[in-house]
């Protein structure tokens, strides 16, 4: 392994200009203007896979944004890693609170600051350096893999669930590898062993046929605006506690194991409220932050838009108002039937004085694991010798949905082997990565299959 | 008066001719940049009121838009009619709503479809074909006038107080008269003897630095477009009272007479409802639609905006959220106090989880008059002349903050002579005039001048 450390030690720089090229892509899944720009990237990812020496390399076509496969098998006798991550981004707006333009990746001070760059692209990008390290001094890699990069990510993974349905033999392994999660803190690496999972809603409430002139009509009519306000303040208390009937009933409640493990983290209240820069913490009474963040679910409001918005004063009742909410979910929460609460609980106290439209957008089912799995702590060993220190084991409350696929369709453990840092701005502007961070997680990645190798079948 | 009534029946063409060149000019006066569109109104304005034959025409700067003012004071010994109107027109947003271009006047079934068609281009150029008719015919009017038409009315007249204050001795009369109000209904003519009045706020509120990815940060911050939805929904009860301490204290209620004169009125609730495509009508418990929208407070949520916004989902958690409201105020609610006790009330309630900011806009007095003013009393027989039945005196809903100013600073009666009607979607796409009434309204306004002409000074 020291020819290999040296090797991605030497080729430092060039991992960082390469990266460049692949953050420029604007492969936002999420907005029909960027498909082709999808496509590009899923070509270019390819083309990269391809070059790293993989094997079997091609594009998957889906109703959607194609999936990028390819493979490596020459392992004879060792596991197989499936590897997942994703080449698609988040939309960028609000672009004026980026400081550098999204697709032209920058670096100051030590981080790489583009669209994709944490999530995932940089993630993606550290394997394929790890393995390209592997076959330029050994001709091979330890360990048989399988990479699936899919470009639907950020729009709920609607295709994913039936490829992998439908290519269960293709995708046989023996454990899933996914770099998509954040490490605990900066200088605390670690090995996430549960998420959240997500149900995504679209209201539109209609209240007259157009716009009216709020001198006019106002007092006659329900505005639509105020009835969204009063529909979604009563989707939770004073206390932060979610108020939709049923909605914890399959709630997985933490363990007093667990909750002393988190309380014992690095974790400084007061830098993480000032870093995001909050008045103050809030979150469901008798949590703690972390607690809150990886063991509670949620109910957010994502997004809002009804009648006048510009600069200055119009005088509307609007006929029409929007909001985007969604649910973070714990286990053992489903999202079919959250959302089905959901859609229960918003009709019952939906006024009749407006017309009600629910659109379920995406949901991804929460999954945990265990973290004495031998591959889990294969991953631990790997950690350990590309960032000098043991990781801690933590939860996360993003999404994964895929995670809970791989778990369903291939019955296969997960190790999430992410690098990120939580300030990295993912979903945000600005969104960055450390060019540390980026360059140990290569020679983590590079032992993690030798670690992973050497494990029996 | 014959010669008059033929002239402008023979002339009814070409007044819409010249009419869609007025309402070709954007005089946005909300939006920046509309301003060159604004002044070059202001101009056309001036340079038809020299046409029709007024003296002394010039535009009188202000720090915003320009005021308009022109005059003819030949009628020695008799009354002197001070004219208000607006060349200003409200944004045009959501475009797509639009049958045809809000700036490209087009006639289908008799109405004139166009931004400013009956608020208030319309309207003022119905006083300039009858002053064009009376020069045209004999030379001269029955009545001295003064017309002052500005360009912020949209925008809440904010340098016309100002302007009104500075200009006492030039604006002396002894009526005003404003055409920028409803009749009752189509076929229902009226005078209007009180008015509405605004408070227009807009709320901002930050929750965090930046836009935060919702699985990895939700649950552990107070997100603004919960905590605004949580903020809305508590200025109304569910009977549609407005919870703002004090708000309803210096309400003048409805006097008996007054409500058995507004049930008298041919007003159908049901096609009142389907004409504005709500499911139900909807407010304040205890009073009927028209005394809802002509005599009582109402609190509005004119705009909101946070978020992620656009087509698919975005798991975020908005820094951000904003909100346009406005309340409408009654005889005697004092725009100023009532501004105080909602700043008042939104500090108490807003959580110290966002920083709170409050943006005062504009803000209009509430006005009302007697009927039996003898200027009331002249303008109900020259529409019945134009209009060929007695108007009845109704209410409005909506604000002209200038009445206000007229009554306050001029020590003025006023008159509202207005000729739209409330389904010509005023501040709302597809705004339109009807040409009948159109026309009607310019006989009626030539004998409007004669029957204050004839009064005693």
């Amino acid at each position: 392994m020291d020819k290999i450390v040296d090797h991605i030690n030497v080729n430092r720089d060039r991992y960082v200009e390469e990266l460049k090229q692949y953050l420029a892509i604007p492969s936002v899944s999420a907005l029909p203007q960027h498909k082709d720009d999808v496509r590009r990237c899923a070509e270019w990812t390819a083309d990269q896979m391809r070059r790293i020496g993989l094997q079997t390399v091609r594009l998957e076509e889906t109703p959607g944004h194609p999936i990028v496969y390819g493979e490596w098998l020459g392992a004879q006798g060792a596991p197989t890693i499936l590897f997942y991550g994703h080449y698609d981004v988040q939309p960028v707006d609000p672009l004026n609170l980026w400081t550098s333009p999204p697709f032209e990746a920058t670096v100051r001070d030590g981080e790489i600051y583009a669209r994709g760059s944490v999530d995932d692209k940089g993630q993606v990008f550290m394997h394929f350096k790890a393995v390209e390290a592997h076959m330029k001094e050994h001709g091979r890699l330890p360990v048989n893999m399988k990479f699936l990069i899919e470009g639907e990510e950020e729009v709920g993974s609607a295709n994913l669930d039936n490829f992998v349905n439908a290519n269960k033999a293709l995708l046989k392994a023996d454990v899933v590898v996914i770099s998509d999660s954040p490490m605990f803190d900066r200088g605390v690496p670690s090995i996430c062993y549960g998420l959240r999972g997500l149900a995504y809603y679209q209201i539109d409430l209609r209240g007259t046929k157009s716009d009216l002139h709020s001198g006019s009509f106002g007092g006659a009519v329900a505005n639509p605006a105020m009835v969204l306000a009063q529909i979604l303040a009563q989707m939770k208390d004073r206390s932060g506690r979610i108020k939709i009937p049923g909605f914890y009933d399959d709630v997985v409640e933490l363990l007093p194991e667990e909750r002393a493990e988190f309380a014992k983290l690095p974790f400084n209240e007061r830098k993480y409220r000032l870093e995001l820069g909050a008045p103050r913490l809030f979150g469901e009474t008798g949590f703690t932050t972390l607690e809150r963040v990886w063991g509670r679910p949620t109910f957010e409001v994502n997004g809002l838009l009804s009648g006048f918005t510009g600069e200055g004063a119009k005088t509307v009742i609007p006929a029409l108002a929007m909001g985007k909410v969604s649910m973070r979910l714990v286990p053992n929460q489903d999202p079919k039937k959250i959302g089905d609460l959901f859609e229960a609980h918003i009709k019952k106290i939906a006024p009749k004085t407006v017309e009600l439209s629910l659109t379920r957008m995406h949901g991804g089912k929460p999954w945990m694991t265990a973290f004495d799995n031998p591959f889990v702590q294969a991953a631990g060993r790997a950690i350990e010798k590309g960032f000098g220190q043991r990781p801690v084991f933590n939860r996360e409350g993003g999404s994964i949905p895929v995670v809970a696929t791989f778990q369903e369709e291939l019955g296969l453990p997960c190790v999430l082997f992410g690098v990120g840092l939580p300030d990295e701005n993912a979903h945000a502007p600005d969104e960055k990565l450390d060019l540390g961070n980026f360059h140990n997680g290569i020679i983590a990645s590079a032992f993690l299959y030798g670690e992973i190798g050497g494990l029996p079948r």
